[in-house]
């Protein structure tokens, strides 16, 4: 292998712009992450995490075999698990801020390129098992998961059922005479298919099953079910257990398929703090799911978090490769300018930095009505959860697609470069696709927000009162004119709120006018399903727009600099505007705007351009990713982009040897058979 | 490897979709493949190329490794190179229709799924050889890379240049001691990159370089270069040759680099048809590049018809799919139906079939216009090139991003089994997108298009004649209101283009007020970029609206069945429509629509979606792809996807052992270890 030809000084044309950048990154940073502290924690870990891990072979996994990227995944999560316990019992002995809690967190991208086959356990599997176990069963063998003494995973989702629970197919049957449950996967589409680690990393499982006693059906329920040996490893008997095969992304997570062939485990393997099965095969059913279902709100901002981060990330990629590219110059007789400097590709990348600041700060401020619920739960007060569920859903929606869409832009942005796989922004796009669809498909859950908005206009009309973040919704019934559309930043929110509110109307309507020609509620839902997505959506973007705006023009800027705070003004101003004139349709539909105040918006737009250009660099430095974390040839701190493109590409191993086996096998016989 | 579960019957779910079609799926097939003789050829040649073939070796791809899958593909193309050369002899011997006319067409997809490595030989190279050499030179070196006796691609594209060929840094020195040319790569940034089939698949290649003469640069010229040893396949001394790595996609197309060290090549070796350097030193430029420049109005059209087809493909799948999962029910106590009765799911499903329909006409439309222009261009008339460049470049823009949208958003509609390679969503997905940056950046391209719209602007405010398809320019100066809004096609088309002549003057009224204010054209270019990109889309949405809505309402129709002209009318209604609806923001700023006209539009939106619904299946039939094409576990024609989703993860290497190696390695001396 030849010499590395990456320089070790930085590329003059990014240092440039750190150079000239009117605010520090460092600041931005710990805004980014929460608070000074959060920011030295987590720069704290990573920097452990990252300390001797062989970069270079990582590096390695796009070109292997999906065999061996298991084994890369499976060998990479281990060598971090086993780092942050040691990093736990130096710090703080006895403590979990390290371990687990740090495990498969943000600080673990890059270490773990394929992903985490043992993610689900810690993200998804203790959760579940702390919340549903009785204490004894917790400690029978909830623990044994925590502690990493055998290793397990969540399976829920079949063959044929994802979204609709209740169609699951797996059943356990209660058998008296043993005390034991008899569990089954009673046809190919009944087969449990996705769970991340089920393939050959568990041995132990989460089963979620259709109850029965005496053959009669009692709904889903979760059971623990042993399998495979925790010696040998080797399945149970009738076990059928494996990898589903390769998919886009998620590579290393080794998702699996489970097939049950009547399977027992005891009685008191299914998880019992909510309903029972006694010895006596009688049932009693649990007093209520609120807190399962409260719990998939937080679920649903972690989601909405890391996909901001992933835009992020790709935005960082992006923008630093496009300061270092030169490429056509503007006036024929100049130099090629940094291909930032072309209108269009500020265009790409500026209004993707936007929507990644957008929603941290949404999610962020959806998690402090979710810790304040939380309070109010425990108090016995319920009445804000529909409203939250709801709000978590949009957020998941809204920015599960929109950084699934920038990231894309961002990649194309970076022109055939950005199609190596070395470039990192392909493995960021199908990890933020993914998104779309895993925790609540994103139309199922759009329909169940347009389903509470129409009870919540429904009860704005009867004058009943409404949870704070729909009383927009009771307003446009009073006053059903927008008035001027003044193009203030809190004016802009609420123009976007009374589109929300005018298409939740629309969408009322026609669903009424359904209703009364004789559907029934679910078939008229059904019917009316376009416009319900449609005033969902809206409903997600007015929270973004005003929980952005509050942030930037609210008390929280007196704890920053006048010069971060600038800056984060003209982030608000692009987001503002970009997604105004994105949602123009909608707006001029309800809200009388001019020409005069459409040319304007454009202004605003080229303007806040020109005002974002000399800080680009310096803000995505201030998302504080290490090389590690973006893992791209093209985004590097130093910005010696072509040298790591080349460097990558002479790793290869096909670049190992200079003749490939198939020329003598097949290329050259051919040619010469055509002489 | 247990038996196969696939059942040898066809789903009964689209069994009976098959039966309520209300019209042929032959004959829209004959439709779609521009005639029944032409689709009996298609098919004949494709049935011809998939006997025989391994076709379970060849899903392995994705559970393989870099250089295994080159092995593959590698190996796969030159059987079906050797394939249609045989079925040339038989049918048609010294003919060319077969051999290599065939390769790398359609008929191919799924044969070789990871991309031809020979391909650009002979999509590129061949044509390059014949435009670009002398009749001698062709005798020499052409003739051998088009009968396959050696191995070629086209190298052009380097690691730090792309769109602005004459920023290439390759340079070819002439040295009139030795009448030869001296190549060199001088920097990293210099290497080629990129070429299909560079890395170890080719001995010989076409080098895009700046010529130099006594060290003056007389701008980039194409020279033949021979890279490998034709017997042993060892790099020549001065050569630097290798594989670039993996990609998003067309992971099997070796893309390489080229790095040039004091490579010595006859003077013979330029292609010298057009522009000569003599043995003395005198170099004779090239009169007119006219018709290289013409030649991509047909590469362009060749993109935007393959893309119409992925689009084609992922809209099969996903169709056939929506039509055997059954998910949720939509009234309680009802069965779950066919998710293709979900109103959102039509949503997602159709507008892609239409979609797919309109740029296939799209591009037949433009190919007959290149075919009447290249008539003109032998009787030297060059008027309608510039008009004819502009719309290919606005049908390769809009048709590559639409269809790389549209391929997610029916990828999206399979739920969590799309993400699944076997799906063969997300490849086509990855192939379609890379459409956006190949021959032609999309937004450099954009920037193109709108310098023609303004050149027209500017000719049209002078009285001077315009190119057909922008006439509607000079229209639109002279009657600058609309007029009435009825929503009949026609209409709808003629408001498509009110907005982009809007549109474009918007951008000229920008741009003038630049230049006055004394910027230069190009910086005063630079800054309009933004609103110069939505008038050329705009321009290139006019076309299709117009070339979709003759072809179904046009004299074409009398050649048809009623019942499939019905058919067509429903895409068509769907296609208008949605993309109004899609565009409105545009539409409602320059024309008066009303709350009315809007609502209707909703409406009929809903009621094309239920005229469709029927029709679904039988129109993806139509499609006519054979199972090897679609190459996806969700899209067979008989509709198993199940049992086919369960065979292709049974097959995966990962399950034909039950324990992985990293278990006793790393897992459980880790899970010991916490005990």
């Amino acid at each position: 292998m030849p010499p590395s030809v990456i320089p070790t000084t930085v590329n003059p044309d990014i240092q440039k712009e750190r150079n000239a950048a009117s605010f520090s990154s460092e600041e931005f940073a710990s805004f980014w992450s929460g608070g000074e502290e959060k920011l030295k924690f987590n720069r704290s870990v990573r920097d452990y995490l990252q300390k001797d891990v062989d970069v270079e072979e990582l590096r390695q996994i796009h070109n292997k075999s999906h065999e061996e990227i298991y084994e890369q995944s499976s060998k990479s999560a281990i060598a971090a698990a086993r780092k942050l316990q040691r990093l736990q019992k130096e710090r703080n002995p006895g403590g979990n801020d390290y371990w687990p809690a740090m495990y498969d967190t943000q600080v673990m991208w890059g270490i773990v390129p394929g992903g985490n086959p043992f993610g689900v356990m810690y993200v998804m599997l203790v959760k579940a098992l702390q919340a549903q176990c009785t204490p004894e069963q917790y400690e029978e063998f909830g623990k044994r998961i925590e502690n990493f003494e055998v290793c397990g995973t969540y399976a829920q989702t079949e063959l044929g059922h994802g979204t609709y629970l209740r169609g699951l197919e797996t059943r356990a049957d209660f058998d008296p005479k043993t005390d034991e449950f008899v569990l089954n996967t009673p046809k190919i589409s009944s087969y449990k298919w996705w769970p991340g680690g089920l393939g050959h990393s568990s041995n132990h499982c989460m089963v979620m099953a259709q109850l029965y006693i005496d053959n009669k059906p009692k709904g889903p329920h979760m059971f623990y079910v042993q399998v495979r040996d925790e010696e040998t490893h080797e399945p149970l008997p009738g076990i059928h257990i494996g990898d589903i095969g390769k998919k886009m992304g998620f590579i290393g997570v080794n998702n699996g398929f489970l097939g049950l062939k009547n399977v027992r485990i005891p009685r008191t393997r299914m998880l019992m703090r909510h309903a029972q099965v006694n010895a006596d095969g009688s049932y009693v059913s649990s007093p209520s799911n609120v807190l399962t279902y409260f719990a998939m709100v937080r679920t649903r901002c972690v989601i909405a978090w890391n996909n901001a981060v992933m835009l992020a990330i790709a935005a960082t990629i992006a923008t630093r490769y496009s300061a270092v590219r030169r490429q056509s110059p503007i006036n024929p007789k100049e130099p090629e300018p940094q291909i930032m400097d072309h209108v269009t590709q500020q265009m790409k990348l500026f209004p993707e930095i936007a929507t990644s600041v957008a929603y941290r700060l949404a999610s962020a401020h959806l998690w402090n009505l979710y810790d304040i619920t939380l309070g109010d739960i425990s108090n016995g007060r319920y009445e804000r959860l529909p409203e939250l569920h709801s709000l978590s859903c949009a957020l998941k929606v809204n920015c599960s697609s929109d950084s699934t869409i920038g990231v894309e832009r961002l990649r194309l942005a970076c022109g055939g470069h950005g199609y190596l796989s070395s470039s990192n922004m392909g493995p960021v796009y199908v990890n933020a696709t993914a998104a779309c669809t895993y925790e609540g498909e994103n139309t199922v859950l759009l329909l169940q927000i347009g389903r509470f908005l129409m009870k919540s206009w429904r009860a704005a009309l009867s004058g009943a009162p409404l949870a704070p973040t729909v009383r927009y919704l009771a307003e446009v019934q009073k006053k059903p004119e927008f008035g001027s559309w003044t193009g203030t930043w809190e004016n802009m929110a609420q123009a976007m709120q009374f589109a929300a509110a005018k298409k939740t109307a629309l969408a009322f309507k026609s669903l009424s006018s359904r209703l009364s020609r004789g559907e029934t509620e679910e078939t008229a839902a059904n019917h009316t399903g376009i416009e319900l997505t449609q005033a969902a959506e809206l409903h997600g973007r007015a929270f973004v727009f005003s929980s952005f705006t509050d942030e930037v023009t609210g008390p929280n800027a007196k704890t920053r600099s006048a010069a971060l705070n600038q800056v984060l003004e003209n982030l608000l101003e692009l987001y503002l505007v970009k997604e105004s004139l994105n949602h123009m349709a909608n707006l001029l539909r309800f809200i009388n705007l001019t020409d005069t105040d459409l040319t304007r918006l454009q202004d605003r737009l080229e303007t806040v351009l020109t005002k974002l250009r000399p800080d680009a660099v310096a803000i995505v430095d201030g998302f504080d990713f290490s090389d590690v974390q973006l893992n791209s040839t093209l985004g590097s701190f130093d910005g010696n982009a072509y040298e790591r493109i080349f460097d990558a590409a002479m790793k290869n191993p096909m670049n190992q040897k200079s003749v490939p086996k198939s020329f003598h096998e097949h290329l050259k016989p051919f040619m010469k058979s055509n002489i």
